[in-house]
């Protein structure tokens, strides 16, 4: 089973720029496509005060500071020269979708109209990636999640994408990876678990509640014990055959956990990721992410080796 | 506007050693001319028990280690072989300089004297560079100030360039960005701030104390958030007006903030500060450092492209 | 005074994979031999869930991931191919070895008869390095050391190898680099100090503890200040003459203590620490280790320079 998927992060949360210009991205989707990478996902198109092209809707709720390089379009360009379908992914204003998740919806409503004028009839688009990242049932995420999607689907309708975090454990103190952007009150529509039966439950309900507008779901697989991965990809497999929705994988193929973190994956790592992502019966591996990760071009060089481990490994 | 000035840090409070030898930097004096670079200020003579070359004088206050390489002589060479002006910086006790910084100012004096008749002659020594940060009005810090500069200038008459933290807000308990090294009672002459308006009174006082022995400043401009930088450097630009002296901006060229830190910046980002600095009329440009963050021959891959991104858009 | 041993560290604790294979390996022994390694040190078999070759032994005890590569059998077959002897790293648990060192004994003993008869009679196995790191004198430890080395030794005669931590300070409070893997009562055995006097009572007692089945001991030499690194090494040196034990030095190659922590060394401290130990009469220099710190192949191009220096330093 192979990586087929990427998500495209340049405007990055916490892993250093590459400080890549178009020549070296053209190069790095001949690498992808080199491998068997047929969809490309932009993570988010914003963050914050930063946008991945001259958007007229995001400078009117905050104030943002310029693209300079128009990524959505050297994406899409790229995404199309080499067959890739190209999701579009959603802005975070790392803000107010917990304290006010309406306001959230209404400034992506906003963009993605934008985005639809602007490059809804490229040949490549063909999906949508909601970047707010849920790491168990909550309410008020739920909620973007239907008025957005069913926004998004409205427009053009694509397969819609979401990426949760795999976590063992969730309880209202730590139900967030990033909790300094959570409000006093966020985590009151939290469900928390402790364990996998808990996992199950609560993820069933998030399954139920989103299952008619979200058409993928690609658990990140770092976050728990590689020995009871299994255990968990049997699950997400289980919910989403049960709701209808596709189950994918996302392969981190970056090591968290280190003095050093987020460099690429220990190569043995990810095979074994792979192997019970394939064993559990995904229907599809997607990486976050392969340039800086698993790319011949990337900035660090044990990515380089990934790569040739990984194509040998593959034969491709 | 150019980035025209660079620091040399090889001996690194906390960024890692490249490992290079005279070859390495030769070449990367090269690199540094390629872009218009004419002004190089070594950031710190020593530091602790660590020197740039083998002192007589430092040995005396304390245990110091071999500097190995003479590096005042090798930066002074190739300085001059590439036209440049180099800045010699002083020595850092990372001890006295607030429990005792009458002491801090002797061992620097003589110091001085030392490299005065071991250097002082040489064609690029053109200045000085008073290593200690100030993150604010800080009576102890403006006596070091005071004593050294007016020392340094009676032995060479050449400009005096200290490099500031920008802090949106001190106070004092977290007056500087290595409290630990401070000295129980050593906050006391800080005057805090916790806004623009105290930033400016605090600083306005400052410039006021050392305008007349300092020749430039050059503010840290990686502390507040981007779309705060404007302001805070026109307040900049305006106080060095006011009293005289040249408003520098250091440019950073890694991030901050970051799970891998002190990496190279993202060339977006470094664009905004250099547009935000010639905006608000600064009269020149630094970074902080060029050799580890923005040079073709950094050991970080990712400012390979980073200066490839520079030389596009400055058309060098 | 060359360094001559290098630790191998593929299943790592703290260090990112450089996902080399075959081709990559036999180029850096052939790098390690160009400066004149004879001794590499596989710092441990296995390490939790991971594991260097596909044991029978340990899934017995836990969950384990399966190797995909015989490591062992590479190195074994690189070590000969350059002629230099093999030292075998025992497995930790990370668990067992402070709550219960009998089955951390178990363990290993059983790992050991499977490792004898499948690679004890390799040309290049030449000795034994137990992988479990001391701090100060503990007595769960000495256990360890006792039984596991009287078996080893049992299995095969050949030398038994340690690599403590040269610490400064030791208390019950924090007696180990990694308390959390501790037991609650694990530091009960611990006879603490706080100063050289205590290092050497402490250290005196561990030695003549384990004097008749340790042949050599490599101290850590990263963690004391640099300036006092000499009266360390004098005493180790002391200590291993009184007891009949090789004074080998573990001349660490990565920088500690730094934001981006265990990067290569600066070529001035790795100088430093080799005049030092040469001065106090090491038998032998060993190095954490050559390949992501030393090595010419490295992922860190730091790593690169660091090489050169070193040749050219050594004229080798």
């Amino acid at each position: 089973m192979k990586i087929t998927g990427t998500f495209l992060d340049e405007i990055t949360f916490d892993i250093p720029s590459a400080n890549w210009g178009p020549a070296q991205w053209a190069a790095d989707f001949d690498a992808m496509r080199a491998i068997g990478i047929d969809t490309v996902i932009l993570i988010r198109s914003g963050l914050r005060d930063r946008m991945t092209f001259d958007s007229r809707v995001l400078p009117k709720y905050r104030a943002m500071r310029p693209a300079y390089i128009d990524l959505v379009d050297l994406f899409l360009t790229q995404a199309q020269r080499c067959g890739m379908t190209f999701y579009f992914g959603t802005y975070d204003s790392y803000h107010y979708w917990h304290s006010d998740p309406e306001l959230e919806v209404r400034i992506n409503m906003e963009l993605a109209d934008e985005v639809m004028a602007r490059y809804g009839h490229r040949e490549a688009f063909g999906g949508w990636y909601i970047t707010q990242e849920a790491c168990a049932f909550d309410e008020r995420l739920m909620v973007i999640y239907e008025k957005l999607a069913l926004h998004l689907k409205a427009l053009k309708n694509v397969p819609t994408l979401i990426s949760p975090l795999m976590l063992k454990e969730v309880t209202a103190a730590a139900a967030h990876p990033h909790p300094e952007m959570l409000a006093p009150d966020a985590l009151a529509g939290v469900g928390g678990f402790n364990d996998l039966a808990g996992y199950e439950r609560n993820w069933d309900a998030a399954f139920q509640r989103f299952s008619q507008y979200i058409d993928a779901v690609a658990f990140q697989d770092g976050y728990v014990a590689m020995t009871e991965l299994p255990e968990y990809l049997e699950i997400d497999r289980r919910l989403a055959r049960k709701h209808g929705i596709e189950c994918w994988s996302n392969v981190e193929s970056f090591e968290r956990g280190m003095p050093l973190n987020f460099l690429p994956i220990d190569w043995r790592n990810l095979r074994y990721k792979i192997e019970a992502a394939a064993t559990a019966g995904c229907d599809k591996l997607i990486t976050f992410e392969f340039s800086h990760f698993m790319s011949p071009n990337s900035i660090w060089p044990s990515a380089h080796n990934l790569y040739n481990r990984y194509r040998e490994w593959q034969g491709v």
